[in-house]
């Protein structure tokens, strides 16, 4: 079996090592070797670590395409319009394709799939969702016949990091991130992971298998942790709690076709939930289901080995149909609908520095009262002689009052600074 | 699709329910319904909360067996021999098998999986191990191409029960035996559970399948949690961690047939391991692998539809598997070796409650030094007038040296009562 692979990164790079380390005992398993059959790259003088033969390097994308001793192709490009042609070009040529693309296949995915379906062959993407656990396939397989209502997780590894650094070293933002990027945890331009919009792709995927009904990252609504600040931890920690970004689906039981929820937030999650001590780059995904209750999968969301665990576990699953002439059959519907702004609820936690004067506090009380925000608990620390930190947290309520609750306060000459605003998970 | 199902006990029942409740959606994304088209009953008068025609059931396997149109077999029985019978019935009949055997399973598998490779058809066994936990299947498939080195986990419901009320509620073993039996959560007779045996028939299920090398419940070390008391609790608090029963199996990845150590064992698990906050009857499973790193895969251990769940997941399995003609193969080679006795080492907890006299603990610090067991700390508490309380934590040492330590500790005339012996998980 002859693997054509997209890209030597170090996902890449690591595959082609765990091949070459476990080939003998995986052409024993499988009945024959898995070889890889070509490698495109982009820049050809660029020194790499992987052990290949240097004629298996090639800059030309039709060379892997259309090699006919090729029967599967491992994409491994990352983002932009060129991975998601060569995918589709792949399966135009009755290849079976394994990818770890986010990106691609949160926007494409019905395209692709159906592209699939036309040649009998797989897509395949385990990797693309919370790096090594073996999620995607759990949806697929062992949970097809449960009803989900509801799937939260931390799917991105840098900014549960960074949040774990904030909460055990009571450090800023701004410190935990350059400490991130010095370990190479974060990338130069983290704004992919801080906004949330990583997260949101990948909830996209992992909601379009768990309901059969198809979710783009656009979808998703997203918040993601640039205002958290330690004093945020602070009322957490009071609260008994931590402060983890969740990215969370959920979906009625009552109706089969009940509209979806899908949102990447941060949140206080108290510590008797299993979430709560998932710790640095580690993943971990909540799954409830109708009959089965709730698990939970954890494990690293992310790095070479692990990911490439993924790629190597689709890679396997897919040579396996190529032999039995069959392919894995996906129903992911589209036109899903989403539940309405408007009916958006939750428990909030909206912190504001104010100017630490007589009547200041019954005049941001009364924005919460005028938008009908009942205050369940709040708390008041002196910042200096002139500033007072406030921190609110509401009872249930909707998410368009507490925007509302935002603008106006926004508008208060008594208030200097509006700092996150977090949910807390039920 | 028609299934007959053997035995409509708790899962049997939440089975029928669930097929009845999701039965379009079933049919629609399966292109057929799942019909029960018999089911095998010992007690023909006893009152059934399952809503099927009375002509369903039957009291002889043969007619569950030799009918042409059932393609199916769900396997419910519980332990005997009859379980076992009635399994090789149904695969020598051309039917795929999906059972929940634990005891049949951990005894009998290459017979079983032989028996399903020589007509081509499946044995899946999902809800043996671990209730509703998708973890066999996460083995088989998604691990498949995994060196896996280690599994650790909470696999039994009723002792984590236990031992989470002893720790929460400062109780003995004694009464928190009798809480979880009038909740329901232990059985009249408890020592299958509390032995650690019940563990042990699924570590042996879980140990073959991530290893690829048969192990039987009878090649389990097996020590339970009948010894452990609210001293034990107080010491592993004191330590930073709790007790837990633990089943493991070990393989080094030196030497692809490396011996294989498979053991289940009460031990002190850090507060900060994941496993340390599985409470109540949930069951946990830790998996390390070569290039996956660490996963951990967490959910209800027991109960009805959880259960269910698990044995759906396996009958969708089996019904695409019987309508490609093909099956899911499984590579287990039998003659395992084991690591041997002598070698197998740990960090150990002992306790001793002791004669409070003069010279007493130089008596008992001397049976350790014999048997060149080296003392990490001890902890000495007053019981009352005339005895005292003694701990101690080893370093590393062979459990043979503590076995040794144990006998000649007996012979002792100062000692009044061995406790438990604890390991601590590293």
């Amino acid at each position: 079996m002859k693997i054509g692979l997209l890209g030597c990164g170090t996902v890449g790079s690591a595959l082609v090592q765990l091949l070459d380390d476990d080939g003998e005992r995986l052409a024993q398993l499988l009945g024959e070797p898995l070889e890889i059959g070509r490698i495109l790259i982009r820049d050809p003088d660029k020194l790499r670590s992987v052990d290949v033969p240097s004629h298996l390097f090639t800059t030309q994308l039709a060379e892997v395409i259309d090699d006919p001793e090729i029967e599967l192709v491992v994409e491994l490009l990352g983002p932009g319009e060129f991975a998601f042609g060569a995918m589709k070009a792949a399966l135009a040529g009755h290849k079976s394709v394994v990818t770890a693309n986010k990106e691609i296949l949160s926007m494409h995915f019905p395209e692709l799939e159906s592209a699939a379906a036309a040649v009998n062959r797989d897509i395949f993407f385990e990797a693309a969702v919370a790096g090594g656990i073996p999620l995607i396939r759990a949806l697929r397989v062992s949970l097809f016949g449960e009803r989900l209502s509801r799937i939260v997780g931390i799917v991105n590894g840098t900014t549960n990091y960074i949040l774990t650094q904030m909460q055990e070293e009571h450090i800023s933002l701004e410190t935990a991130l350059a400490d991130a990027q010095r370990l190479g945890y974060a990338e130069a331009d983290p704004n992919g992971d801080l906004s949330g919009r990583d997260a949101a792709s990948k909830l996209a995927i992992i909601a379009s298998i768990a309901f059969g009904s198809y979710v783009s990252a656009a979808d998703v609504r997203v918040d993601g942790i640039w205002g958290v600040t330690p004093a945020d931890f602070d009322f957490a920690r009071r609260s008994g709690g931590v402060i983890k970004l969740l990215a969370q689906a959920e979906r009625s039981l009552d109706r089969p076709d009940a509209p979806v929820r899908v949102e990447v937030f941060p949140a206080i999650v108290m510590s008797t939930h299993p979430l709560a001590s998932v710790r640095g780059s580690f993943n971990a995904v909540f799954v409830e289901g109708s009959a089965v209750g709730q698990l939970m999968f954890s494990g690293p969301g992310a790095g070479g080995r692990p990911t490439a665990s993924a790629v190597l576990a689709d890679v396997i699953d897919a040579v396996k149909n190529l032999r039995n002439a069959t392919r894995a059959p996906m129903r992911i519907v589209e036109g899903t609908r989403f539940v309405e702004d408007v009916a958006i609820d939750g428990v909030f936690v909206l912190s504001v520095d104010v100017i630490d004067a007589p009547g200041v506090l019954s005049q941001v009380s009364e924005v919460f009262g005028h938008n009908y925000v009942s205050i369940a608990r709040m708390e008041q620390d002196e910042l200096d002689g002139e500033l007072a930190h406030l921190v609110f947290l509401t009872h249930r309520t909707r998410l368009s009052s507490i925007r509302a609750t935002m603008e106006q306060l926004t508008d208060l000459a008594v208030i200097k600074r509006l700092h996150s605003v977090l949910r807390v998970l039920e």
